[in-house]
């Protein structure tokens, strides 16, 4: 059985720990604390562990598990350390700037974006299963060897994920839809709120929210280092997504101004349709 | 005990009934449907029923419970049948007009917005203590008499609900902000991710959408003929939100575009900590 290597070992490294190891696999784990180290081989995550990367050197397959900004640093520290034939593959939720800094770096790199979460993070709320049914997007570089993309594809399906091969790009720009632009739109609709000048109003909008205002503002008042990641990784298919957006506001602001009730019905009609192409294939 | 007259038995009216004859009111229903007044009687929501407002003619207190479009013709139609002494109300979710229309016809009228709702709507689901706990917004006009506003306000805190009296300009205001706006900006969400001319993109969205676009696209994806009556009849509320979560739109596209990543984490920090303060009162 291979040797995996997991650098990073919070949620989504320690949850791929869990489920490989199940599997047989034997799991070599890195974090720079020692305390996640102890807690990461307690829970069952990794067979052997810690904060030195060279424990790595005889991994077949490292998953990195890094904040994004980490990714290509980790790498560049593997170089020296890792065989030739050692793949490299990453959890980050943008790909294009990862593949194309990585690939350069070390052509045996597949990109990798495991689409699972928890509202908490690290390695204590870890757990196995996590990826089951859940999206595994991989976006391996133009010359990455087919049997590379071929291993991680493997150990991704053990995952029991749903998995699906594209273009980093086009990744890119689908979570720019359906992830970064909500935290966006979320985050500009509290903003407006707060922005109230009469305070008898903003107590009374205070008063009132309730299931709606809770959904719709969920994303955006989730977690700001995240949101800036995307911002900061992803800024051109997210300026993209969010010129877009702003065109569809102004649509409704002139329809309203024009009193077109009837186009308002209409879209409104579309979008509740539209809805159910986005969320059908959910449980 | 007094007589109490719903007109409009859906969800609201019926379960308005329910409550109400539950605390030994004597309830009289109206319905244009006659199915509709059966099913009212067989759920116990309703004393008598009739497609007749002229069953009304001795009610003390009316509940309103049309859709908006229907409130003041309800009040025309109700004037010459029902006692001088008789207090009208309403549920509407916009008060403004309601309010300055129906004192001009009644003067004996409390204007009311009890925030309770369902996914489905009609008798059929009508429930049994639907208001207990949710807010009741109060919005009598200038003129209505005191002892009128004293006898609603009784029942409507009989429903359980927590009870706020404003004036109608703060509720729209702030239901724009809590309700209206959420709906446009959800229902643009979704408009700008289908206007993607990508088809690969498009597809790989659709597949990969899940609980933070669910919950951004919730109230964009409902009731579409609900969203044209918001931006109908609290077009000036709805547009002033509108234009400010333009604003806030702005400001991210040139944060964005000015690589301001520091700025971005500090706005989503701000948000993180205010949508706290608009949802610490609930459960």
């Amino acid at each position: 059985m291979m040797n995996i290597g997991i650098v990073g070992l919070g949620l989504i490294g320690g949850s791929i720990g869990l489920d490989l190891r199940t599997l047989g696999y034997h799991v070599l784990g890195v974090s720079r604390r020692e305390q996640t180290c102890q807690q990461a081989i307690t829970l069952g995550a990794v067979n052997q562990a810690s904060n030195e990367l060279s424990l790595l050197s005889r991994a077949d397959v490292i998953f990195i598990c890094t904040p994004i900004a980490l990714i290509l640093p980790t790498i560049k520290q593997l170089i020296p350390i890792v065989s030739a034939t050692s793949i490299l593959t990453d959890v980050g939720s943008v790909k294009t700037p990862i593949v194309e800094g990585a690939c350069q770096l070390w052509p045996n790199f597949v990109g990798g974006h495991p689409m699972a979460g928890k509202a908490e993070s690290g390695i204590s709320v870890a757990q196995l299963g996590l990826f089951t049914g859940r999206p595994y997007v991989l976006t391996p570089g133009e010359n990455t060897p087919r049997e590379s993309i071929e291993k991680v594809e493997v150990i991704v399906r053990s995952l029991n994920s749903k998995v699906y091969f594209c273009d980093p790009r086009e990744h890119d720009r689908a979570v720019a839809w359906i992830s970064h632009l909500p935290v966006m739109a979320s985050a500009g609709l509290i903003s407006a709120c707060m922005n109230e000048t009469n305070p008898i109003v903003l107590k009374l909008a205070q008063e009132l929210a309730s299931s709606g205002f809770r959904d719709t503002s969920r994303v955006g008042g989730g977690n700001p280092e995240l949101g800036r990641m995307m911002a900061e990784y992803n800024s051109v298919a997210i300026l993209r997504s969010l010129y877009s957006f702003r065109d569809q506001i102004d649509e409704f602001i002139q329809y309203i101004e024009q009193e077109d009730w009837q186009i308002i019905e209409q879209k409104l009609s579309d979008t509740e349709q539209s809805r159910k192409e986005f969320l059908e294939h959910e449980i």
